[in-house]
């Protein structure tokens, strides 16, 4: 029934609305569970006012607070920030219960939304429902003919998963304090839930310890947070419905322990904090006590220092190699029994378990390991597999934003498809939800906005709102309007563009290197790293064209768009070709104008290759739909020539991909009346 | 001599260089006292180093820090921060003497700086030269083609006014610290020395008084800083070679004050904080020993906050009404032969003067007032008055940032022009610099940045600079450079424009509102004032087309130019008229796209008219050129209509002005070979 009412809603919603109202679109992301627009608005003048009933709880006030900051900065009026009068408010708001002083996994984050032309009224059991209701009644506000307005609607509205997190990795690139708090505005607009904080790898320590103060003072270069700084950061994240879930790596991933802490290690040190990207040998020694003694200590300090219950472990990617080369560790596995290094790392993590529950603490680990919770790198499989036998877990497989793949790629992976389709209904509770990644071995904290954001809402929409919600044009559709939204807390993802281009094209007018860089998609997955001229390592600038150029291009999706409708043969496509043409013979042109900035930049000059075959593309397509304008057939050498152009473009230069080869191959091949080309660009 | 060596030497730095060196272009701002370019530069990459000789004196290692920090973040390398060893750094930094431990007026600021392929010596008698010199080197770096850059130079530097400030009131619209502070490091870029910090006026009372608590509580609307964001702001401006000047305006501008304390005032209350702008009534009894023990004690605790020399007591626009109306004041008057509410403020400020004495600061006030240094709001002429009668003055007049007045304007003013050209040498030491004033009833935090940026750079170089630079072309070239070079310290000018926009639109295509924003000013003077429909107050959103407007349209000073070159009849136009072509096609197409969008945002509808006049202007220039190449005479009538269409064009259209109006009617003029327009637009 639920999903049937969805379906009817979601239809009634996006089908015209009768004659005399105006049509409405929802730019809501994620798409709410449920939801029925009706006709007209509700201003938000600088009368509006916020009234609250029930239970307030001890953040409420500051979310009140924060929330009336939001639209104030949205909309460019002074609000009045103090709570009003129930009966006269613009927004009511009623809360059953206040949330946990700790936020908890599972806490009922539903809210409804109910929004007249006389005022809004947001109720829900606890404050979690509240500040997510917030976000949407935020993202609803826009500019009318008639003032800033939020559309009449009714919102009722749940998540679909109990987890949904951001995982960001601050210890290969260290990133400060307020760029993570911008993050989590982010994350809280998109109602993300909980914030992954991949504090301690091999190349940086980052959290002051009190009881072992070498592992930061020796293992971070001096870039770590403080305790007070952790305790702020967690504040600012309770405020907005987000748990803050630590993760200290180990065994391995951990050679950054060992600078200050060599006797924790499988192997003499001493140790030096890695520059390098990869997979390294140094891991601690799970035969000795001292190295669970030290582990109970650290694990109590940070258990008190981190009040969420989830304690994440890590527990990846233990090569072994120090382990088969310490006799003493082979003469324990001997005594022990023990036959396989996975078996010593599980004999390390059962350790280990036992502290983290000592301490109170819920484990979590990545999925080579047995713990409570088990994230999943691997895949799906594995996920399902281990919800079978009895473990509770998170997909992460699928959603590592540093691969740098489309949105559009990350919408498509649900935690529940592929082989948890045949879990039985109680292995799938144990499907917690998932969590975008950002590993940083290629983010600073000039561009790791633009690496998360938008794309980490396509993933926030498909933890969060029903399985059904999979029209990936709607989704683009929203993404734009969310990704300008985001700009009101800050988040840099549209902002640093154009002063990283600046810096590359070494001068202030930068049409030429943007007109590039708009069509230009870094590599993707590993190929960054695999196709280095020099190993890169920590101290790499990132200031290249690959840096700066966006993992998506709205450019190449929306020229490719044009082109299907080309291709396809639709009628009334005059206005459609000028558009292309717009398009084409601006990259064609566009090769003489960087050519003049070349000399001036060391940084621009590695764009030249690619800037050639956009050129060529340019022209190849003009060509091509000269020969459709005329209803001729390009004889075929050219079609030739130009095939070969394209199997040139196609490869990666300077760790970039031009992203409109194969619209401009779909034209070739139409005007030749050819075969069109079907795989993905 | 000094004159003819600078004037050599910015002509050789000028010209073009030998053959086989790359022309140098110098984008400093200000322009150093005196330099002179040589072939060649210096490599910046990561192994840049800084070292220290000399004196370091307390703030010097965080001052490296500072720069370190904002090298990296120009060029998105990680540098090393720590000070290295001197014979192998890429910066040799030498300090004769370490700066007072209380920054003040008249400190030696001068610097040297030598830079050679190989590595530069920055050397200066004090911390405030090397902060300066740190500025100028930062400014000089670029992309290059070999690789970030700083060409070989050398220069001798130092201001030509002890006192270079930037006021910004915080009353009428509060302003966050975190503003203030980005702000600061403006200052910095640009070699001001003064933040001016106006705290206290009718519309607020912004800082925590401890002794007086009601003075922020009732009179800040709980937007004020406590004193340890003060300290904090002081320790920023300390770091950044900038003095602390706190102003707490009396005994008029204070309603504020009286809403905590109404019987400081002169009628009886009670008070409430003002919300509109203008001169209004109520001033502190200057009669009753009561308001003195009062400002002995609150000046007493600021002193302590405030570690500057210098304390500013305000005394302008005292109106009278509330003395004139009081008999216990008339009365007073009388007995003691006061003539007039002038000759009373007179007295008031005695009184005021020996307290601040007493706490042994030097006051100062605006140039109604005789206090120790005069601020001249009202001319050079009071300005020079006052520095014969042996006052010290500032001049303010004609650098005031709210009036939007073009860079040209401010850069054309000097403190020592007009009557103070008459000055003898011992009056004319009276005259210390000059400030730029950001009244604050039209901006925000979020077009703040937009009205001080980059226009105070042109008054910062007026101050610094020698006299005799004055070249506008090259200052605007420079101007734009330095605008973007402030992109890196967070300043939001440039960046703000797009979110502005894309509010006023109601979407995220914003090409057309920018195409027509892009030529508009906001009104100057106090036409905005003037000509509002409903009158402006401190709640008044600033979310219209006129506050996201830039204070100078760039667009409209490059047409400009483009139709000089058009009008003045030189050879080889033909790329010229095609640029002029480009635009005009743009503006006159642009209306029907922006037609489009006007239904939908009530901000944008009162652009429709100034739309239609920009449209209209553009098919009127395409005419004219038009009529132009064919060498054909337009016929009167057309002539006559068209002259008609820029009389109405002209008018200001809800507070904007069309900056391209003038161009366009030389072109109509040049067409009917009539007589060119030379009034500025």
């Amino acid at each position: 029934m639920r999903l049937l009412c969805f379906f009817f809603i979601l239809c009634s919603a996006l089908m015209p609305l009768a004659a005399g109202q105006p049509p409405q679109q929802i730019n809501l992301m994620p798409v709410p569970a449920s939801f029925r627009v009706g006709p007209g608005q509700l201003l938000i003048d600088q009368t509006f006012s916020v009234a609250l009933a029930g239970e307030k709880g001890t953040i409420l006030e500051r979310v009140i607070q924060n929330f009336v900051g939001d639209l104030s900065r949205k909309t460019g009026m002074r609000l009045d920030t103090k709570p009003g009068d129930l009966a006269r408010a613009t927004l009511g708001i009623r809360t059953v219960h206040a949330s946990k002083e700790v936020q908890e996994l599972g806490e009922d984050e539903s809210y409804n939304l109910e929004v007249s032309p006389a005022g809004a009224q947001l109720s829900a059991p606890t404050t979690l429902g509240i500040l997510h209701g917030l976000q949407t009644f935020l993202q609803l506000v826009e500019t009318t003919g008639d003032g800033f307005a939020v559309p009449v609607i009714t919102i009722q509205d749940k998540p679909r998963f109990a987890w949904r997190g951001l995982m960001i990795d601050v210890s290969r690139h260290f990133i400060p304090l307020g760029v993570l708090k911008r993050n989590l505005d982010g994350m809280a607009a998109t109602k993300l839930n909980v914030f992954h904080w991949h504090l301690s790898d091999n190349q940086g320590f980052r959290v002051e310890s009190k009881k072992f103060p070498k592992l930061h003072e020796l293992g971070s270069d001096g870039l770590y947070y403080t305790q007070d700084e952790v305790r702020e950061l967690i504040a600012y994240a309770r405020e907005r419905g987000i748990r803050v879930v630590p993760e200290f790596d180990m065994p391995g991933h951990s050679t950054a322990w060992f600078v200050g802490y060599p006797e924790l290690a499988s192997a003499p040190g001493p140790y030096e904090i890695e520059r390098k990207w990869g997979v390294f040998d140094p891991a601690m020694d799970p035969t000795q006590d001292k190295t669970y003694k030290f582990l109970n200590e650290f694990i109590g300090e940070m258990a008190e220092l981190f009040p969420d219950q989830y304690f994440h472990i890590g527990g990846d990617e233990v090569n072994g190699k120090q382990w088969d080369a310490n006799p003493k560790i082979q003469e324990f596995m001997r005594k022990r029994e023990i036959k396989s290094n996975q078996e010593l790392q599980a004999y390390f993590n059962k350790r280990v378990q036992e502290i983290v529950s000592k301490h109170k603490k819920t484990m979590i680990g990545w999925d080579e390991i047995k713990s409570t919770v088990i994230q999943s790198w691997r895949g799906q499989e594995s996920l399902a597999g281990a919800a079978r036998q009895g473990y509770r877990g998170l997909l992460s497989h699928g959603y590592y934003l540093d691969l740098i793949w489309p949105a559009w790629h990350h919408y498509a992976i649900d935690p529940m498809s592929d082989d948890a389709t045949s879990l039985s209904p109680e292995e799938e509770q144990r499907i917690l939800g998932g969590e975008a990644c950002m590993w940083a071995e290629f983010v600073s904290s000039e561009n790791i906005d633009s690496r998360i954001w938008p794309r980490t809402a396509a993933i926030a929409e498909r933890l969060w709102s029903p399985q059904q919600v999979q029209d990936v044009n709607s989704m683009y559709q929203r993404l734009e309007v969310v990704s300008r939204h985001l700009d009101w807390f800050g988040l840099t993802h549209n902002s640093s563009y154009g002063p990283m281009l600046r810096r590359i094209a070494g001068t202030n007018d930068i049409s030429a290197p943007r007109t590039l860089a708009d069509v230009m998609q870094p590599v993707k997955d590993y190929a960054r790293e695999e196709t280095a001229t020099v190993v890169p390592t920590s101290a790499t600038p990132l200031n290249r064209l690959v840096d700066a150029a966006r993992p998506e291009s709205d450019t190449a999706r929306r020229f490719a768009d044009l082109v299907n409708v080309i291709v396809s043969g639709q009628a009334n496509n005059t206005e459609t070709k000028a558009q292309i043409r717009i398009l084409l013979t601006r990259w064609r042109d566009n090769q003489t104008n960087l050519q003049q900035l070349l000399d001036g930049s060391f940084l621009l000059k590695e764009a030249a290759p690619i800037a050639q075959d956009l050129s060529a593309l340019g022209a190849a397509g003009l060509r091509a739909l000269d020969y459709l304008d005329r209803g001729e057939r390009p004889p075929d050498p050219w079609k030739a020539e130009q095939l070969a152009l394209i199997v040139e473009a196609k490869k990666p230069k300077s760790q970039l991909l031009l992203m409109v080869i194969l619209p401009v191959q779909k034209l070739i091949e139409a005007s030749a009346g050819g075969e069109l080309p079907s795989s993905s660009n």
